[in-house]
């Protein structure tokens, strides 16, 4: 196999594109390919300051190299979660997003056009950001919070102590980050929260909607969940790439990542959608992208009433951290810790 | 495995119902099971006269078998498509109608309720109907309307003609069973055709049209497709069953039927969505169902926006066959047999 623009020796054959590329096409490809997402869907501009949320796993480090190498200012940041798994996964993970940022600040990694003007603003000391101060306002900045050493548990922990988290603790797990998330990225200034979830995941969560028709869901899937009060905007740039080409693009670029899956992820239903929609394009390729890109045209076109959410319950502040909640007094995330000393 | 009613040996287990039943109480089950989606979606009264597409198999069969033991007007329509595949498919699926036809007459299958007054008012010989002449009006009367002796040609020799056909001929061979179908209906006067669609095909058929989010099929699919000018309506009164449960009843109320699948099927996209349906319903019992009905409940919240049907282009007659098309001049069957003479 060739690549198709060089005639070099391909290292990755895209079925789906009809396209056969080498290391270093490819490595141009994918930032392309974001970059085009993040203009069709009106992700954020290179005046935006980008929160990128890191795992250690391939897809949200190649993001986070793929915006810098892009030219946007975009930091990073790691949730430790406290989980072990007998192999030390959070620690490991973390590890992996500290070796990722020493890269990039070795300029092995994550190297963009230099005097991109609107990044530069955007990390110009004179902006209004607390972080102004870091040694070198040009070099993007690894955010790190654990959350057994701010509230006093692990998710595990957490999990086994209430009711939401009877079973399985992914529940309490995508309740807590999505909070400390957003508490970060708004306390910080950052503009903009963008997530790695590639078309493989956002097709296996639409599969899962679709095939119970969770109309609510359906009404506000999207590679953009717009800002509102208290709720900064958040993307998902990498959301018309396929995992494979994410896992491609991480080891020709040289991204050392955590291949292990969360330990409790075993079992998912986002796990047995993900193996029918492999088998679906298997059959036939660039089936999973035109399930989720047909869809998102179809909403763009109107096709999906969204009055379910304007009929949304109006949102308020929670009385204790003041992040916006349906909730009466206390969000879900506040109500974790009741009766609990932090 | 016992009967929940009576606690005799169940003859089917249906795990999405979590519901076992010995074969008398399965045989009550399924008519009621029919009824209620008649009621609730709205199909017909006991005063229309239904008229039921018949191919020979078990869902055809067993629906016209249930639609007379419920004691509604419903007589059958075969459409004889001269498909042979080395066994004589069409012959031997035109046979057992035809033995259906007698075992009804004989009394042992589609004994319904006498005395209905509605489906006797249908079948008056008072009643508008060029069908009021047949020796004994309350019987089914089965009509049977062979292509090949009335146009010429068999449905694979039509196929083989024409630009549609190429490949398969299973596009040209629907078009010609809903042209003559619908002609039918009009020219003998019911009010309601009826086919023997399982929730397996209707399941299947949303799913392909989801996976590629085709609008205006999803905006159309249902139990009912309501009538219009020059058009029947459509219903589907087996569309909350199971395949399986269809090919059970055949079994225990002795209706005998085709088991061979059309020779053309084979390799057919429906196929391929079944078997990815099957794979989801054995890892979750009732996902099969819980995937259509959610959909059918959505669409009646007004999830889905049906402008796209609003905006579908005019109808005018055919200037041939007089059924309403969108094509100008002839509709797409009479194109079928331009420069032919039938």
């Amino acid at each position: 196999m060739k690549c198709r623009k060089c005639g070099q020796v391909a290292v990755i054959n895209m079925r789906q594109h009809k396209l056969a590329l080498c290391a270093d096409h490819f490595t141009d490809w994918v930032p392309a390919q974001v970059e085009k997402s993040i203009r069709k869907y009106r992700m954020f501009t290179p005046r935006d300051r980008v929160l990128v949320a890191v795992s250690g796993g391939k897809d949200s480090l190649a993001l986070w190299d793929v915006l810098l190498k892009l030219g946007y200012c975009a930091d990073g940041l790691y949730l430790g979660l406290g989980i072990d798994g007998g192999f030390g996964y959070s620690d490991e993970s973390q590890r992996k997003c500290e070796a990722f940022v020493k890269s990039v600040e070795s300029g092995t990694l994550g190297i963009g056009k230099s005097g991109n003007q609107g990044a530069r603003e955007a990390r110009s000391p004179d902006s209004h950001s607390p972080d102004s101060q870091t040694p070198d306002p040009w070099l993007p900045k690894l955010h790190t919070l654990s959350i057994p050493a701010t509230y006093g548990e692990s998710i595990p922990e957490v999990a086994g102590r209430v009711q939401r988290g009877r079973g399985k603790p992914c529940s309490v797990c995508g309740l807590i980050k999505r909070h400390e998330m957003n508490r970060f990225a708004y306390e910080l200034g950052y503009s903009v929260l963008a997530t790695g979830h590639n078309l493989d995941d956002e097709a296996a969560v639409l599969f899962g909607n679709t095939m119970t028709w969770q109309v609510g869901y359906l009404a506000r899937q999207g590679p953009v969940l717009p800002e509102s009060d208290g709720f900064a905007r958040k993307v998902k740039p990498l959301c018309r790439l396929y995992e494979r080409e994410m896992a491609a693009y991480c080891l020709v670029r040289g991204i050392d990542y955590i291949y292990e899956e969360c330990p409790y992820s075993f079992g998912a239903t986002s796990i047995a959608h993900k193996e029918l929609l492999a088998e679906l394009e298997r059959k036939s390729p660039g089936a999973k992208q035109n399930f989720y890109l047909s869809f998102l045209r179809a909403k763009e076109n109107g096709f999906l009433n969204d009055h379910h959410q304007e009929l949304s319950p109006l949102m308020h502040a929670c009385e204790r951290c003041g992040q916006p909640t349906t909730a009466p007094g206390l969000c879900a995330f506040c109500r974790l810790w009741v009766n609990v000393k932090i």
